[in-house]
């Protein structure tokens, strides 16, 4: 990964699991991530995609599940996907007024690559996801264009950059500034190791709340910097999962539930404000767009085996919130809001984590 | 199956697909069914219980799937369903009031079957449903025993009585005398012919909604009998439907939701009072109880394949209500309370279905 | 209304109740109606706007739910609609490939309308139905814009024209032209006679399955023009409801899905490609945008009151399709595709309705 | 409350809220709680019942919610809950086994209450939560009776003893005894001061997982106690929620959801083989089960002030699972199987929670 210090470089070990090499998303074979970041005075904002694999996924659509844990969001796709039990499209994250702009640009993206949609097939089901960034960002402004859209989609990579890019960049998360985060746990069965990646677009909670590995960091910092300011943040967080397991689309969808736990242990009441939404694809079998000769068969672990695929998602969505927050940096914005970074805190008021 | 005239010898071809050997959910290979009458004076109710394999469905478990359409229901098992995508006993269908004790009668069949349960291995998931058959039968006596829900679960068969018999003994539908009716279709694909199977236990409607394949013969016949007379019956109705089409349990949802435009097709307008829900079973596959060493490998049709699913259910759903109906016979009940027999009224009457 | 020859111009008469006074959805005061219609060679499509009420509902929003009959769609804005059980925004139908298009539109309306938008207050929920007009229009060029769906808006009246226009223009339905249609009707209950409104944007079904009142035209009709050919039409419906019932978002939730017996009724058996969404809401309580001081206090029908709106919105539903069949206009569009009218076969074959 | 040691005699206060007078489920008025205990070698298992308030539950039922965290359980009574959005039973806890005779002793007390049931109208919804206290007791056995249920029913009161008594007698939690606790939390908002209450039934979770307050007492406690054996107990937890708060069903519903939160924080990471259900009411409206002759009128908080109940629910469930295994006593049950109380080795090993 890049030469960001994260938190285990702050001596916070999360959990019990063993990461995986790259303790990101992209640990999942195939899975790549591209940000375009939008930073100048008011314009705080950006856009990230993720695409689950490299090949034609409107062609080798991917077993998916979505999980809406708080609702007041807008993201795009999950119809379609709860439906059916797959996904065909890569995944845009961006800012809630910039919805439309992305799923524009992510259906044009997809007629070029695939001409017999809305000749000889029918159409896309574009996936886009958001957090509302207005405190630092002109979110009125919609800077984001469907070139930013496209750029990010054509420039994804295995690195990811995490903190105040792509998406993040605008992004609050109690009350310092959040953005894009990713962790990964290895799932070791008896046949064999496997992978679960999360990324997260971090943009809720109060500053009180924040908790680290169980130490209520959060009031420890309040106390130092926020005195008697009333904290008022709200907010939301996308969650994007991914894994190489086989598992069927009610599995994937009992799995991205447990997202909760890991955002709850970092601290989240999951507040009215707040869009938060998973979205889970795995890897394991690709679902071919044309109807094959005969029926599929479709790899699946027994329910035994899924406790550890339950452990493996709360450590890593707790860890990518950690990871999003203690990367950002400080950003000033729109009328010179503010967010303090995380990291200067941690030096500025010498607060050890561990 | 019996001598009873069905909705077919009376001239009426359900829909465009062909039905099984019996038009029965027996069709499915494995389902049998088995029914305990109580008809006496006041007692006019039953049971009656589905089995869904030959086999220990405790060990062996099957693929499901369950659809509430209107909950004004008690039905018990489908949060378990839902969750595990599987059904692990038998089903059994009473009236609303016994479903305490055909539970309990359920769980000592498993235990007796399981020695295992609740020693080495965790608990067991009993399926009730039920109708409220309250206007023919003393519904408050609960004359339903234990010893009733046992006869039924061990004197299953292939063939099927309809009409007035076990659970159905009591119900009404469109204000005629309802209860248990059958039905099935053959699904023929590139990689096999397959069968979808439905057993409906009816209890809902009113007699001016009712229509025989398109034609108005509630209006018909309430113009003849009921005059001015209000009506108000309420009611509900269980849908069991099987396959041994290779389903996941999200494509299986999909189609025993399809049991509704089947219902409608009959004049249903669902209405408040009634407890309307589907389970659905997929004999496909059997899942272990016990974790195998490996993964499982579940075989799962092209989701282009389905609309021939979706268009089996409706018509065995449409077709197994009207033979419940034109199967009943005529039930003097509680305070001699009396619903007429569909068939008498039809000769009475002079009227034609076709 | 217009000029148009609707159902029951036709001798057609569905159900029970009577109809509002337009038989529409602009029935319930204060909805409008608007519609952009491109059509030209090759662009067979458009745009259809509905105001749920004519004050600004981001600020008064209306109690609202959402039902997804089937998946296969991209509606956008239902993940908030259920969450907080309001709606915010005008409901803007268009085709498939334009719903960024059209998202972006409607952001932009509620931005110039409520500038505190993004500044004191948080972000805006639009809500876009679309369905696949592929087969007569050019979809994949997109020539829906941001300024047709602003005057779609901006021109919405009481009465809506019917069949092919605005986002109807190159809809399907039962394999003949479909399109948009709408009916209406009254509920009198003890404390009030209430309206129950649908509007429908039809594009499903093959024609075998048409059912008119029971009547088995569809039938009739293949024979005499579709001889051996294939059926294999896919499609979709948007069902939006109203109704000036005070009911809560639960109770509404349990009126919108009874759409399906009406859908049924007219001979659907909801396939797989098809994209059927219901959103419903009602105009009898505003809630505010912003907190009161005290609690609010909301009119709700006790549960006994339900079925006459079940009945309403299962027969709105049934004749808005018919509606829309009856009234669209043979179209030839992309390719040279085109379909016929109903209308124009019923004369052609002398075929009788009733 | 009775004199048990309780978490706040610990030194533990979790959370920020302010609790109320008896920091239970008991602090909202009307509701009572009663236990039978059957506690004799090889039986340890019992019953708990809720009365949601003193008068007649069927004629005037409340506002109900219910949600499944995880469906490996086998809860009655929630499709009805949650199509009808009221309660009209009391709620009956025990064990998995027992359900069927819970079900039927609620039935009949329902019946005794309410001669108009299954004559003059419909039916009842009996509410049976379960968990599986398999380990120390002899579930196959099943030894409760209805007399049992009956006495619970009949033997409620405001002070609720905790631990291992009703139907917590033989439950494990984080390998330790669990079993009842209950704790509530005071909401001040501008028109008023709410109280929201939570009983809980715990039996989930391994020991390393325990967290109190974030401390991770059961690492530290695993490591003096369990060495290298390995963990594997699974269970499930119950959740009452109960409060005075002017709410929709839809609010109740995302209220509860807020118990998730709670759970997690003293580790849970909700495992596949555990029933998790949270059944909640209001008893701020009492909806009359007759229809009166105008619409209802709801009260009901703007959706803004509702955070602060999302805040409580989370501390009370948190406190409420602490309880429960803080007040727990040493049980040795079925095989002589045991389950230390977590007082015990606080004090042997000499651990401070603090």
């Amino acid at each position: 990964m890049s030469t960001q210090q994260r938190i285990r470089d702050y001596g916070v070990k999360v959990g019990k699991l063993e990461t995986g090499n790259y303790n990101s998303i992209t640990d999942v074979e195939g899975v790549t991530v591209g940000h375009v970041t939008l930073s100048d005075n008011e314009t705080q904002t950006g856009v990230t995609a993720i695409l689950p694999h490299q090949g034609n996924i409107f062609k080798e659509k991917l077993i998916a599940s979505s999980h809406v844990i708080n609702g007041f969001g807008k993201t795009m796709g999950t119809i379609q996907i709860n439906e059916l039990g797959t996904i065909e499209s890569p995944i845009v994250l961006t800012n809630t007024l910039s919805i439309g702009t992305a799923a524009d640009a992510l259906i044009e993206t997809m007629l070029d690559q695939n001409s017999e949609i809305g000749r000889t097939t029918g159409t896309i089901n574009p996936v886009v996801c958001e957090c509302n960034d207005m405190l630092l960002n002109d979110v009125r402004a919609r800077m984001v264009t469907k070139e930013h859209v496209m750029d990010a989609l054509n420039n994804t990579s295995k690195e990811v950059k995490e903190g105040s890019v792509g998406a993040g960049t605008g992004m609050l998360c109690y009350s310092l500034k959040g953005g894009i985060g990713t962790s990964s746990r290895l799932m070791e069965m008896h046949h064999g190791t496997y992978t679960m990646g999360v990324l997260v677009l971090s943009n809720f909670g109060i500053l009180s709340d924040l908790k680290v590995n169980g130490k209520a960091i959060g009031e420890e910092l309040r106390d130092a910097i926020l005195q008697s300011r009333e904290e008022k943040d709200k907010g939301s967080i996308i969650v994007i999962v991914c894994t190489d397991l086989p598992v069927s689309e009610r599995q994937l969808n009992r799995i991205i539930k447990r997202t909760i736990p890991g955002l709850s242990r970092t601290g989240s009441i999951i507040t009215n404000g707040s869009g938060e939404v998973v979205i889970g694809f795995s890897t394991s079998t690709r679902i071919p767009h044309d109807k094959p000769s005969s029926y599929m068969s479709v790899p699946m672990i027994h329910e035994e085996d899924i406790d550890l695929a339950f452990r493996a998602i709360g450590e890593a969505t707790e860890e990518a919130v950690l990871n999003s927050l203690v990367t950002a940096t400080h950003v000033v914005g729109r009328d010179m809001n503010e967010r303090p970074a995380f990291k200067d805190l941690l030096k500025e008021y010498n607060i050890n984590l561990t």
